[in-house]
Parts: structure tokens; C-alpha cells; sequence
């Protein structure tokens, strides 16, 4: 029976299934780092660490389990192991913040994977009998054997690597194998092989999204993110590329904490779901086009300067355990391949996951980010674009921006001429700042309501406008001092509005270069994907009021959420789906636009506000 | 022109041309370890090492290099470069020992290579043009438009260790690419490619015999062979899976002596023929299952001990750098599959090279050495065995035995009821000792001349048999010591013979459990195929005499010489031959004679002569 389960303190709330564990029902959970709940014992009822708190409704009545780990006192208080608590009713859970790893709204799951799981590894469970003078066999050649006569597979390799690790004369018992093309990639004795898995990252500059996937269901079994650690060396790409280019050493580093990144991440997917990372079996990564370089440690000093382009857009298969990935032995990880400097592999996935390669008529694709790729499709010809569209979207370079997080102001509604203002926060807690969707409401607000005019200036003689003291510089008061979670205003200011005015001035001289260059107008697009977390979050009317979206009807819009994640995903369960990401890959022209003067000149022109229809 | 140039003092004609110098002439030898003649500059002119002497006949005039190098004393005594003197005419060339690695003879050649040349590798020249803003693509992405426009390889990757290996803004030039499978494993810049060369090894526990072959026309470039540098930790196979079970520092060690022995042969082979090692792309090697374990540093406690079996029978493909050889980058070793414990990818690639498994009616093949392997093919099927036939025909057990080397017994002739004795030994030296095919025609002829009966008991009434005084042994004396080049008698004694008919009943025995197995008997043989160099070397008569082989009449046998290294060369040229060599292994049954009662009773039989008829 499915019931609601609600999760303090995130306020995040799941379907799930009577008779399932806590752990399980918070598997549904999609914006933590930590991909749900933290249970380092995997589940079993041994380290007591996964303790939450039933706050309302109801669980089953504790076991001896939770009696020995937890005690008489913490039971009485309402704390239970979520490993071992069962789903009875709706009821709201809180999670204590230190089996969560982080508290990062992500947005992992989009438009949800719809794809026949047809996976490029199979698995065989051979039976083995004991080697003797009569049966001259060793286990690999008794699975050569039975793996020729019962499958027909005559063809085979073992990594090489693998051929070691696995005893000899094994005796009586099972092994179950798994093939991948020609090759054994991995090996387990005796029923220990639960089911296949896969793990599919989208691997961007600030988030890096897991996603534990069973291969042959096609069932997602957990999700997590992580902020990606290279931002310790530079939010910008940029700033990256420099630090790695500074030395053998330096590249070293910031490879490797992103592949350790990675590791804990498959870790965490594992324990949530409470698998062990041997039967993770192959790996999809999808990344833009210089984070898929630093993991590869491929040579970036072109990605750095100018014409930007990439070492190769092959797509590359390397041994998983080369990225320090610890999985299946032989696992490949495939890394989907880029298509020009600034549009990666996350952008063919999103292609992929959306279906732009497919649609019919005029189709016009945005994943919307520090950078912003762009796709205009017309009936099967795709032609892409990157413009960089700066961080003000994530919050940041916004005088009081913040993350999607809770306590960020998510949604304003101007009204009255700009003197009265509705918002809502994320968590519904006290407004602490601002993110990208509540900025972008507000400048539209504020543009509609005449506060601020078509050049981005603020009315300074307006009653909520007033110049910042020390700064000098023009803010418009969202949220006193006094209803704020910060002890201070909640403010827009003018270099706010400059920093919308340059993202939105790009994305759209992006949408309409690529336009002119079709020989199409605003008018001929049929469709407009609108993918990524900020993406699927912003108000369409808002984005549209300002000009950063063309001026279409609502309903030929479709936010897609984290589409990149669904195409590795995708192309992680479907030998069909990765053939035409490949092909899509190949497919896509590319339009530089730092090569067309063009692009500046419509930039000049965009940086302005529309009229106000 | 072709001319006859005979190399002293070895004492081997081979077949040059005109206009060749005489290092290229030297590449028809292959007898030598070195693989002809060394020349460390490549045969430059530079190193002046190459230093060998005109006996007889003509060479071109000196120039002025070989002036500088020798001297005019050295070249007024005959003294030249081989690099530098190109063959005019017949000639009889003197090769002073120290430019040779090594004096001992090897069986390199055998019945030649005839196969149509498809190597798994192909080379592409790309044209690159310079990277800018306009032609916004890296060196890899003009690789994979050329390939996928020009060829219609879509479906590439690149080796993940190649990758970043490649300047991504080469400019202007080409790149030659060579592609094996799907799969970029090496690029070399602006015709610095040869020609696509690959190296074929016949790896056995004392000898390992290694070609170099140009891909593209098949021709052999270079030969040469080295002792197995394992020797050191034993003589037979059994000794040095014993040193590789005492602990990983002890296998690392065995391994790395014969990875480091293969690096050497090709370095060898590649300053033989005058080409570099990046122009390797692919690496076969055929060998005993127990070396084949060795090399890539399988389990072998299974393999040491009864059953006796592999730890795998499947081709093992693993990058060529992985075995520390430095050949292309990205090249592969392909090593051919064993059958079993005793029967390795050597039989497999000699079945192959002597046709045997496609051969009609019955054959019988045998690749003798200190284990023989046998294999009776009926039509389409063939059945296999392993007999250990000891180290008797290498000499090694032998009193005075010897390897095939300058001065020893090759040949005897026993007349006048086996009081005169007619010998010839190897260079025409004085008589050192005794080589296996010597010591096989002297016990042929001593049992044929009554001075051995049918038990092998030597008749000590007889005038040229006596005892040893200090070792109580009875022996014939075949040199006396006056003239043999050791100083002391040359003789053949009691326990050599008993050692003979030891490896002879074993070879008989298995080949007797064959026939029967099968339900044939000796006469249904049509043809009898006698591999490996001392297979090639015996006299067929004294094997019969003695009962070795099976008393057939002499047409409907056939010694091919080294016909695993014929199998090896051409499992590297041909991917059809590959197939057909894998098939090979799945296709052979394999009879354990250990585990068959009636190996031992035929085994007491054959111990005996047969009777003279």
C-alpha cells in the first residue's frame, strides 16, 4: 500500500510501500548528498548508526535489534534504527544531520528514464565441480566450457587482470560470470552475486549526481550527489584547467580528488542501497567537456585558450578501476563523448533523454548553467551552441544569493506597483537570501511592475528603492531585517540586475545566432526543452518576461529537470541508447560563437529588457 | 642477382642478392641468437661493430666509411661492415663470435610461412590540418572525422593510455593511426611510420625463437632465438613452477627474467632488421602452457601438481606493454590458447602450420622435445596427449651429450658389425660430445649391428665395448680421444641407452594409447608430421629402428621443422588463421595419460627394441 512519508528537517516528501524499511522509503528521496540514509553496516542491523526519529504517524514497534543498539531511553523518545523500522502508515520522520552527508538541494531525478533495459554486460551462473584426475578442468575452463556449449559463446577473453584473481580449483559450487562484448569482467562464487548494477553520473563543475541503477530491472536503487571537489581549486572551469596546467603534480590533485569524489559517492549509492560495490558492473559518466578531461587526466592546455577544443570527442572506455573506481574488477567505465570544448557528454545525454534527435518539426533545447548549451533542432539536423551564461543563476556573483537551499527566497510575486511583494522560501524557513529562480521572478517582478526599466536601471525614486550606504550602489529591499532568517535586509541591488542582464543577454543571443544561422525565427520553434536543476526550477513566465526565453506560448514549453542524469542513465542500461548517443555526438554541428561577430552585436542588443506585452 | 654466400664458421649458406649488403644477407641465417648480425647503430655506419671478414669470393669495393672505422690494416686483411659491403657475387664471409649473441643452434625456419597476410592491425594516414578558430578541431577529432568520412569507422575508441600521448594541436602533417578491432592503438607523426611490423615467439622452456614480420607483405625481416633466461631457476619446467610457488618476490622474479629476455629478442630482432620498436603493433606467442602461465603471471600451484591443469585455455590478449615489451604503445600480445596442463598453445600453432587439422584420412603428429606432444587427427578429429620424454635428445642426460652446437656428433653411420664407425659433427669441428640426433642413430645403428639386444644391454664381449673403469658402466668408444677435440674418448654408454629407451617408450607408448583410444592401429597412419628441431634433425630410420616412430614406409613422414614458430607467424598475419588456431584448441581432445592404466603397461613394452626386420 503506498503511503506518504514525510522527512524532517528537508520537509521532503516520498511515496512509499508498507512493509518497506525507513531506509528504503528514504532511498525515494532525491536532494541529499548523500543519496538517503547513511547506514555504513549496509543495512544489517550491526552499527546502529542510521537512528532517526518518528515525529508523527507511525512505524512497527521496535525489535531487540534497536533495543540493543539504541536503549530503553532513546525508544522511548522516538528514535528508531531506519534499517530496521518498517513503513505501516503515513508518518513524518526526522533524519538527524550526521547520517546525512550534506544538505544540497540537487536535482537528480527528471523527466524519469524510460528505456529498455537491455545493459552491454550479461551474467551466467556456471556450476563447477570439483577438479580431479577425471575432470581435468580448472574454473576458467570450466566456464570456457559452459559458456561455449550452453551459450554458444566461443569468443571470449577474461581481462587479463582477472584471470589471477580467481581460484584455480574452486570445487563444487556456482560462479556466476559476467561478459561484456568478448570479455569476463567479472567473477563470483557461490550465490554471493545479487543483481547487476550500474552506477550513471552526471558529472558537472559544481554538482556531480549518482545514480545506482539495477540492469536488468532498470529500477533506480539509489540517487546521491556531491559537490564536486575541484571547486576547492576554482568554481570557474577555467581557474581549473590553469591549476591543472601548473604541473604534473597539480594535475595529480585535481584528478584525484575528483576520483576519490566519485569513489565515496559509489560508496555511499552502495550503502543506501545497501549492495556491495562487486556487483556494480559498469559505469556511465556524462560530464561536460573539461570535467571529463580532468577525470581522464587528458591534456587540457587547447581546452584552456582559444579555439577551446577538446583532446577527442571519441567516446573513451577505461577500466573503472583506473579512475580509482572501486567496482567489479573488470568494469568499464564508458565516458559519453563531448562535441566541442564547451558542449560535453551531459549535453548529448540530455539530447538523448529529451529526444531532440527525434522530434519532429522545430525544436529548441536549453540546459541552463555557469554555462548554457544550446541545441536547435530541425526535424533530424541538430545544430548546438555554448554561451556562457555566468554562475548568477546558482546564486552566485547576487550581492545576497545563495544555493537552492533551505532558507533560500525560490519564488517573488511583485505587486502593486512594486510596493508589495510575496515570496516563498525553500523549507519555509525564514528568508536567509536569495537563489536563481527566486532573482529571476524578482527582475521580472520588478521589470513588469516598472520598478526597473528596459536598460535594467532602478527606479531610484521608487518607495522600496534606496542606495546602500557604504556601496553606493541602488538595492531594492525584498525582506527587512526583521522577518529575515539573517538579521539583515534581503536586498536585489543594481549590479543584481546587471549580472541577470549579462546571463540572459547570452542565452538569448545564443537561441537566436543559431536561429539566424537555421534560417528560422522565434515563431518557427515548436518546442522548447528546458533542462537542469535550475532549469526546471525557474518560472517560464519570468524567464519569457525578461527575454531570456523567446516569447512563445506556455504550453510548447517542457522542463525536463536533470536530463543530463537521465541520459547517462539511459545509456548506461541500453546498448541501443549509448549507439545513439554516439550518433547524436557525431551528428551535432557546432557553432563557435566567439567565431561570429554577430554573437557580440545581438548580445549588445539582448542585454536590454522586451517590451512588456 | 641471387648468389650463394656461405657465413663462417657456422658454415650456413643462405640465398642473397646483389646489391644487398651483408648485414641484409645475414638476415637469411637462422641459426644464430642474435638473429643474424649485430648492429648496434642500426646499421648506420656508425658504431663500426658490424666488423666481419671476406674469405673468399667478392664484395663491392670498401668505401670510405668502413676507412674510418677499420683502418687500412684491418681492411688489407679482408676485414668489412657488414653494413656497408654490398654482396657483387658468391662469397664465403667470416663472422667473428663476438657480433653474434650467441653460437647455438637454434631450428627457426621451418617449413615456411604461406599465408595471405590480414593482420589484425590496419594504418590510416590522416592529413592534419593547424587548429583554429575557424577549423576548430584537435588532432583526435581530425582523426576521427578522417576515419569515419573516408572509411566509415564510426565505432572507434582509443586506447585510454594513447590519448593523452598525442599533441591535441599538432598542426599541420600527418598522423599514421593503426587501428586493431575498434580500438586506436598507436599514432605516429609525419611519415616516421614504416611499415606495420609484428612479432611472432615460439616460447619454449629452454628456447624461445622470436620473428619479426612485416605485416603488410609477410616476409620474415629478422629471426633470432635466446635460451630462456629461466633456465637459471632450473632446467625443467617443474623446478621453476616450484621457484614460482615460494612467494610473489620469487615469481616476480622468474616472470620479469623472461619479460626482460623477450624485451631483449625484440630489441634484437628490430636493430637486426634496422627498424624500431614503434612500428610493433601486434606481439603472438606461442607456448608451452607452463611458460604461457609464467610470462603472465597466472596461478600455477594447480598446474604443478596432478591434474596438472591450466588456469585458463582461453587466448589471453593483453597489452603488449603489460609484459614490459616496448612496442607500440597500445599493442596487443595475443597469446595462443593451451589445451592443457601439458599440451599448450605450441601444439595448438603446430597443428595449424603442418595443416594436420584439416589433413584427410589418419595423421599422426609429434613435436618432440623434453615433453612430446601428440596428436592423431582422424578426419576433422584429433585427440592429444603429452608424454615426458626428458631432455635425452638435447643432449642433457647424455654422458657425454651435447646441445646441437659446433662439434658434435649429428650423424653416425655403424658398419662392420659395429667395429667401424663413420661420424659427422656440426661445423665439421672435432668431436666434443654428442647431440640427440647423434645419439639416436648411434643406438640405431649399434642395436642393428647386434651391439645392443632387444633390453638394450650393450655386449661386453664386444671389442669396441669396455668399462669404465672408475664408473663400473660398460661403453662403446665412437672417437678415441686422439681424435676428438676434448682430449678424451668420446663414448656412448649403458645408461645413455637405458635414458634413449626411456624418451623412445614414452613417445611409442603414447602414440600406441592414441591409436587404441581411437581404434586404429600403426598401418591406418597415413601421414606422420615430426615437428621441432630435433624432430627435424633425427634421421627417421633410427627412429623407426628403434621404435620411436611407427615402422612406416619413409614417404608418409614429414619433418616441418619449427612448426610452432610457422603457427605463431601465422596466427600474427592472419585473422583468419587466429580463428582457425582457436578452433584448434576447442577441437582437441585431450587424453590424460596419467590417469589411464594402459599408458604404463605399453609404456614397460616399448622399453624394448623392436625386432630387426
Amino acid at each position: 500500500m503506498g503511503v506518504t512519508i514525510e522527512f524532517e528537517p528537508a520537509g521532503l516528501r516520498v511515496e512509499a510501500e508498507t512493509g518497506q524499511t525507513v531506509i528504503q522509503a528514504a532511498r525515494g528521496m532525491f536532494s541529499f548528498e548523500s543519496g538517503g540514509i547513511s547506514a555504513p553496516c549496509g543495512g544489517k542491523g550491526l552499527c546502529g548508526r542510521c537512528r532517526v526519529r518518528l515525529v508523527e504517524g507511525e512505524l512497527s514497534p521496535s525489535n531487540d535489534t534497536e533495543l540493543k543498539l539504541l536503549g530503553e531511553k532513546e525508544l522511548s523518545e522516538g528514535y528508531r534504527l531506519a534499517c530496521q523500522a518498517i513503513i505501516t502508515g503515513p508518518a513524518k520522520i526526522e533524519i538527524p544531520p550526521e547520517i546525512l552527508a550534506g544538505r544540497q538541494k540537487l536535482q537528480l531525478e527528471g523527466t524519469g528514464v524510460s528505456v529498455l533495459p537491455e545493459p552491454p554486460v550479461s551474467r551466467y551462473n556456471v556450476p563447477l565441480e570439483p577438479t580431479s584426475l577425471d575432470y581435468p578442468h580448472s574454473t576458467w575452463q570450466q566456464v570456457e566450457l559452459f559458456l561455449a556449449r550452453n551459450h554458444g559463446l566461443t569468443d571470449l577473453r577474461v581481462d587479463p587482470g582477472l584471470i589471477g584473481r580467481v581460484e584455480p580449483l574452486a570445487g563444487e559450487g556456482t560462479v556466476t560470470v559476467t561478459v561484456r562484448g568478448s570479455e569476463i569482467i567479472n567473477a563470483i562464487f557461490n550465490g554471493r552475486a545479487r543483481k547487476p548494477l550500474g552506477l550513471a553520473v552526471d558529472l558537472g563543475s559544481t554538482k556531480v549526481a549518482g545514480y545506482l541503477v539495477d540492469l536488468e530491472t532498470g529500477a533506480t536503487l539509489a540517487t546521491g550527489g556531491i559537490l564536486n571537489p575541484q571547486i576547492a581549486y576554482g568554481e570557474d572551469v577555467i581557474s581549473r584547467l590553469a591549476y591543472a596546467l601548473e604541473g604534473e603534480e597539480q594535475y595529480d590533485r585535481i584528478a584525484g580528488v575528483l576520483r576519490d569524489g566519485l569513489g565515496r559517492l559509489l560508496h555511499d549509492l552502495c550503502d543506501a542501497a545497501g549492495v556491495v560495490p562487486q556487483d556494480v558492473e559498469e559505469a556511465v559518466i556524462a560530464g561536460n567537456t573539461a570535467m571529463h578531461h580532468l577525470l581522464l587526466k587528458l591534456p587540457v592546455g587547447q581546452l584552456a585558450r582559444s579555439p577551446y577544443v577538446p583532446a577527442l570527442t571519441l567516446p573513451v572506455e577505461v577500466k573503472a578501476r583506473d579512475l580509482g573506481l572501486q567496482m567489479a574488477f573488470g568494469a568499464v567505465a564508458y565516458l559519453v563523448p563531448a562535441v566541442a570544448g564547451f558542449v560535453g557528454g551531459d549535453h548529448v545525454a540530455m539530447i538523448l533523454s529529451s529526444g531532440i534527435h527525434e522530434s519532429q518539426g522545430v525544436t529548441l533545447g536549453l540546459d541552463i548553467g555557469t554555462n548554457t548549451e544550446i541545441v536547435l533542432a530541425r526535424d533530424k539536423e541538430m545544430l548546438s551552441c555554448s554561451c556562457a551564461s555566468g554562475p548568477a543563476f546558482e546564486g552566485a556573483h547576487i550581492y545576497q544569493g545563495m544555493r537552492a537551499v533551505d532558507g533560500a527566497i525560490s519564488r517573488v510575486e511583485v505587486a502593486d506597483g512594486g510596493r508589495e511583494l510575496f515570496y516563498e522560501t525553500i523549507g519555509g524557513r525564514p528568508a536567509a537570501g536569495i537563489c536563481g529562480s527566486g532573482v529571476l521572478d524578482a527582475v521580472a517582478g520588478l521589470y513588469r511592475a516598472g520598478v526597473i526599466n528596459y536598460n535594467g536601471r532602478l527606479d531610484a525614486s521608487h518607495p522600496r528603492v534606496r542606495f546602500n550606504e557604504g556601496r553606493k550602489v541602488a538595492e531594492y529591499v525584498l525582506v527587512p531585517a526583521e522577518k529575515s532568517g539573517s538579521d539583515r535586509d534581503v536586498v536585489i541591488n543594481q549590479k543584481d540586475i546587471s549580472e541577470i542582464q549579462l546571463a540572459k543577454a547570452a542565452i538569448a543571443a545564443g537561441t537566436k545566432v543559431l536561429l539566424a544561422k537555421t534560417g528560422l525565427t522565434e515563431r518557427d520553434i515548436d518546442k522548447v526543452i528546458v533542462a537542469g536543476a535550475f532549469g526546471t526550477h525557474l518560472r517560464l513566465e519570468s524567464a519569457i518576461a525578461i527575454g531570456m526565453l523567446p516569447p512563445l506560448p506556455l504550453e510548447r514549453f517542457q522542463q525536463v529537470g536533470n536530463a543530463a542524469g537521465d541520459g547517462a542513465r539511459m545509456i548506461l542500461l541500453s546498448k541501443t541508447a549509448r549507439k545513439r548517443a554516439e550518433e547524436i555526438a557525431r551528428r551535432i554541428g557546432y557553432l563557435e560563437l566567439a567565431a561570429m561577430p554577430e554573437f557580440s552585436n545581438t548580445f549588445l542588443q539582448e542585454l536590454r529588457f522586451p517590451e512588456i506585452t
